[in-house]
Order: C-alpha cells, then structure tokens, then sequence
C-alpha cells in the first residue's frame, strides 16, 4: 500500500529490536502515525484497544507478538499465548497465528521468528490472489458495495474485500464503490473511504440505512465483504450488519461475496452457531471522535443522555446467503467447502 | 406529553399574537427549548431547516403558518401557499394541512384559524386511537424495534409508532423497545430514546446494523415504524433504511407494521414509484454535531477528508413487506386500502 508516496506494510517486525510496528488504525484517517510496540504485552494491547484490526492484519500482529514473547523469555511463552488469545475471541487468524508461532518457538526462537515472518509474507501473497480471483467476477463500471473495511489494513496488504476492487482499477474497469458508513465505529466511512481516495477509486459514503434503497434502484451489482470467521458449512461471521445487508442483497437478485483469505475457514467449528459473538462496550455507540473544524479531536455524545445501548461487534451471516467465497485458492461455494477440509 | 412536569404539544398556535411555538428539535435531547415564530416565512424555514420534523407536527406546523399567511395578507396567500409547500416535498400532511387551511381561508381569517387548530387537534386524537389499536396486537414483554422517529416529537401528541407502546406500558405490559439510531441524522438515538427515557419504557439504542442480529436471537417479536407517505395500494415512503428494516422482518417471519394517521394515506398516488425521493446535504453523513464532556456542541468530521456521501432521506417500502397498517380508523391490510378510497 501507498500512503504519502511511501510504501506501507500494516504492520512488521523488526528481530534486531524485537520491536512491532504497526499504523495506528484509531487515529486513521485524520491523523497517519506508527507505533513501535516494545514486547508481546504492547502488541497484545494495541491487538486488544484496536490500534491493529481487520482479520489479516491481527493475525501477523498476533504472530509477531509470540515472537515477541520468545523472544523476551521462552519459559513464559505458553502464558503469553493464553495472554494474546484473549485479546479477540473472535478472531480465528489470531488464534491460527499464534498456535503456528508458538509451535515453531519450541524448537526455536529463531523458528518462531522466521514462522511469524512467514505468516505476515503469506498473508500478503494470499490477498494479492484474491484480487486477481475476484477481479475475475467484476464487470466494467460495475457498482460495488462493500461492509466495514477488508481492505489492505485490516491485512498485512492488499485486503480482501477491496483487493479484487483494486485489481478491477488496475486493469482499467473503473469501479464505483458504494461504502457503508458501518456503525458504530465507522471503519467504513474512515478506513475504507480513506483506502479508496489515496488509490483514486470511484466511491460514495452512505449511511448503512441506504444499501437496500441502492440496491433497489438497482445501482449495485455485487456485494463483497470480508469475514472474521467462517465456518465448515459456509455460515460467516463478520462485522455486524453484514447478515443484513446479505439478506437485502438476496432479496433483490444481487450476488454476495465473501472475500477471506482461505485460513479464515475453520473447519473445527461446524456452523455459525458455535460462534461466540464478542459484545462491545455500549460508549461505542453512543459517543462518537473525531476531528472539529480546527482539527481538535473531540468525542462527543451522540444519543441522548440517561439512554443506554446495544453493541454486538459481530453477527453471523447463514451460507444460504452467501453466492461463493473469494479466496486465494479460487472462489469457493458454500456447498463445496467441506472437500476443502483436508486438501 | 411530560416534559419536565408539565404538559406540552409539539406545535402549537396563538392567534391573538400570530406566533407559531415549536419545540427545538434540532437542539433535542441535549436542550429543551421552545422557539416562537412570528410569520408565516420563520415557520416555513423551521420546517425546511427541521427544527419540527415528523409528518404529523409538520402537517400540523405547516396548516398554522398558512393561518398565519391570511392574518399577514390575504392577497398574499397563494404565494405563502406555494412557499410552504416547497419546503419539505415529501410529506403529504403538510399538503394535506395547507391546501384545507387555504381552501377554509377563502371564505375567511377566522375561518383558517380554525381549520388550522381543528387539524392540530384531530393530529393529536388520532395518534390516541392509533395507540388504542396499536396496543392490541402488542403481548406482554414484547421487544419491539422502530426506526426513526414516529414519537409524540414527530406529531402534535402521542405519536404514531410509538403512540401503541405508550399504550401497552399503561396498561402494564412492560414493552422492551430497540431503537434503532437511524443514522445519519440519528432521530432514533436522539429523539425516540429521549421520549422513552422520559416515559420510563425499557429501551436499548443500537446500531442501524444490528437490528438483523436481533431478530436472527429471536429477540424482535414484531417492527413498528412510522411513514411519511403510503401510496394507494400500500408502498409506503419513510425514513431511509425502513426498506431495509421490512425486508429482514419478512425474512425472519417478523411482522413489521407501518403506525400512521389515515390522512398519511394518499390516495392519487398508485404506488411507491410517484413517490419523489428527498436527496439531502452530503453533510448530514459526513459530519456529526453533539455535546463534549465539558456540554459544548461540537461539530465533528466522521468520515475520511477527501470522500463524498449520498444521502437520500427516505426510501419506499413495497406493500409485499408491510403486515398491515395500524390508523386511527383500526387496523387495515394493504390489500384493503382500496376499498377505503372514497369512506
């Protein structure tokens, strides 16, 4: 990725230093800062607090973050694993990536470096793939809407939702993205929108009301979202509202995508039921921050007092909604994901 | 309605002075005040710029600044008439309540006067009976999810979506209500949880994206929203994303019910495609004003610098989704709105 003519990974791991780094997501896109995240206990906070979110890019952070903790001391390493796993329960790279790290640690630190490299590196190559598969389906000028942001930083790089959308701009088709607000925490109209712009892609902002009057007037062609977690029947979770907006997009004849590195499927959980959906604090939905006209960061409230909320940070999208899987290994149907399970 | 002890209507009209009164809902729920209009063309604004909005208490708002055109200048009428009508397009009270106060002005002032407070009061009978019927298809315990606001804010009194939740936590049925923020100008999270915060109905704001995830738990026993406008045979035209709300209810076999006084009903148009569409500023997406800690009102950017929003007000709900229509006149289906045409 580009950010002020530079090229940026999401995040990256210095061995020498043992220091992570990564671009700080909660100040996008106003403000562009790195953080330099000094041991497994830094990276698992800044895992935690959202400083680093997106499937991809909490994988390589939580890869790194056990060579981290190797590093810093191999006789703690099993705690810190349980420490990193607890950051987001709903994240099945993070748990893939740490078991991975934490395996190659016992035999070394240099293995578990190498591994947590590895993971980050093949997490990049994976969303280069899916673009050059999902561009495939992509019609020229074709209107696009898209949920949260899969793009490349909630990766390593590329992303997945969006990187079909940058291929599809590559090779000249021009996309139009219609990008969902995704409240509360906005990553849509700050994340994805902010992506788009610095990559010079067609795209309008909506409040997440206005999908279904889009879809019914019939601007949008395809829905592509990304997932947290899909289960071995096709059933995915992903940023809340996703289930709605695949419902919608149902009713209305119009294909839905799901763009997810293949190690996004876990095959030890079944269906979507037996996905525990993380509830976040209620102040995410009724304070909101963000920059005034001098360009003060201010968070203000934004329901009214003495109410309280709600705040399901996921919800889970049935198979049956769900037209195919874009994934590095091709596009995947829901019925035929269970002949992946070994291969 | 209860604010502070003391009864008030949302718009009222003193002839003696010519003052048109209105509670400030653009400063709700953060301050309570009251503006007093002294022209027909400050109530027109106040309309335009929504400082009343809800079909009802512009229907209403609109009917009194006609009143208050013919006490100014009867020669002047006509030309008040079409300045009224140009401020909000899509809602037919307002024509409604302006073409009967110009028609009974003909005759005199007094008699204008009168039409207009005739149809402040009929406003606010009917959303009584609204509740009245409303409150019959409510159980015990239910949890009900609106969108937007159809309170007592959005009439003279009561309200209409949520004039049969009034009814049923009167008479004891202890109504659990999901409010819908309603992004992007939030009137669920601001106005419908202010007025069911002060009338002690149990309530939690979520998300616009999070209504799917409630009603896939089971925990949505039935939808009820307001319109702005339902065409003759049943589409009906309200806040943006009320198609989206409509089309999960009918997926998860939720009945979803529109709540409007009969006068909502408009009977010259045929269906939801005569319904013109209100696209509003971009920066009701991209902005958001509201208090800091310190109370001050702050108006801070949302989204990404650079990227643009559509923003359409309203959207259509075909009548296939809409279980039935709760009016003054009881509860009728879609498929007999017909035979009400000339009742």
């Amino acid at each position: 990725m580009i950010i002020n003519d530079q090229h940026y990974r999401t995040v990256w791991y210095n061995p020498s230093t043992n220091v992570v780094s990564m671009i700080n997501q909660i100040k996008l896109p106003f403000e562009f800062e790195i953080v330099e995240l000094k041991n497994y206990k830094e990276t698992a906070e800044a895992i935690r607090n959202m400083t680093v979110r997106g499937a991809g890019a909490i994988g390589a952070s939580a890869g790194f973050a056990m060579a981290q903790a190797f590093v810093e001391n191999m006789d703690g390493a099993k705690e810190a694993k349980q420490f990193i796993e607890a950051t987001r329960p709903t994240a099945v790279n993070l748990f893939y990536a740490v078991k991975k790290v934490f395996e190659a640690g016992i035999i070394g630190v240099s293995k578990a470096i190498e591994m947590a490299q590895s993971i980050a590196n093949e997490d990049a190559e994976s969303c280069r793939l899916i673009g050059e598969y999902g561009n495939e389906l992509i019609q020229n000028k074709a209107g696009i809407l898209t949920h949260c942001n899969a793009g490349w930083l909630a990766f390593v790089d590329y992303g997945s939702a969006l990187s079909p959308v940058y291929a599809a701009q590559k090779s000249g088709k021009e996309p139009f993205v219609y990008v969902d607000e995704t409240r509360p925490r906005a990553q849509g109209a700050r994340l994805t929108a902010y992506e788009l712009y610095n990559n010079k892609v067609e795209h309008r902002i909506i409040a997440d009301n206005a999908a279904a009057f889009y879809m019914q007037k019939g601007a949008i062609d395809m829905v592509i979202t990304g997932a947290d977690r899909i289960a071995a029947n096709g059933d995915t979770a992903n940023k809340i509202g996703t289930l709605e907006k695949a419902i919608i997009a149902k009713e209305f004849g119009i294909p839905f995508y799901v763009a997810a590195p293949f190690s996004t499927i876990d095959f030890d959980t079944a269906e979507g039921s037996g996905i525990k959906i993380e509830e976040r604090d209620e102040n995410e939905v009724l304070y909101y921050e963000g920059p005034d006209d001098d360009g003060i960061i201010r968070n203000i409230r934004m329901a009214s007092e003495g109410s309280h909320a709600l705040n399901p940070a996921f919800d889970v999208t049935p198979a049956k909604y769900i037209t195919g899987f874009i994934t590095n290994r091709g596009i995947i149907k829901s019925s035929e994901l269970e002949g992946y399970r070994s291969v």
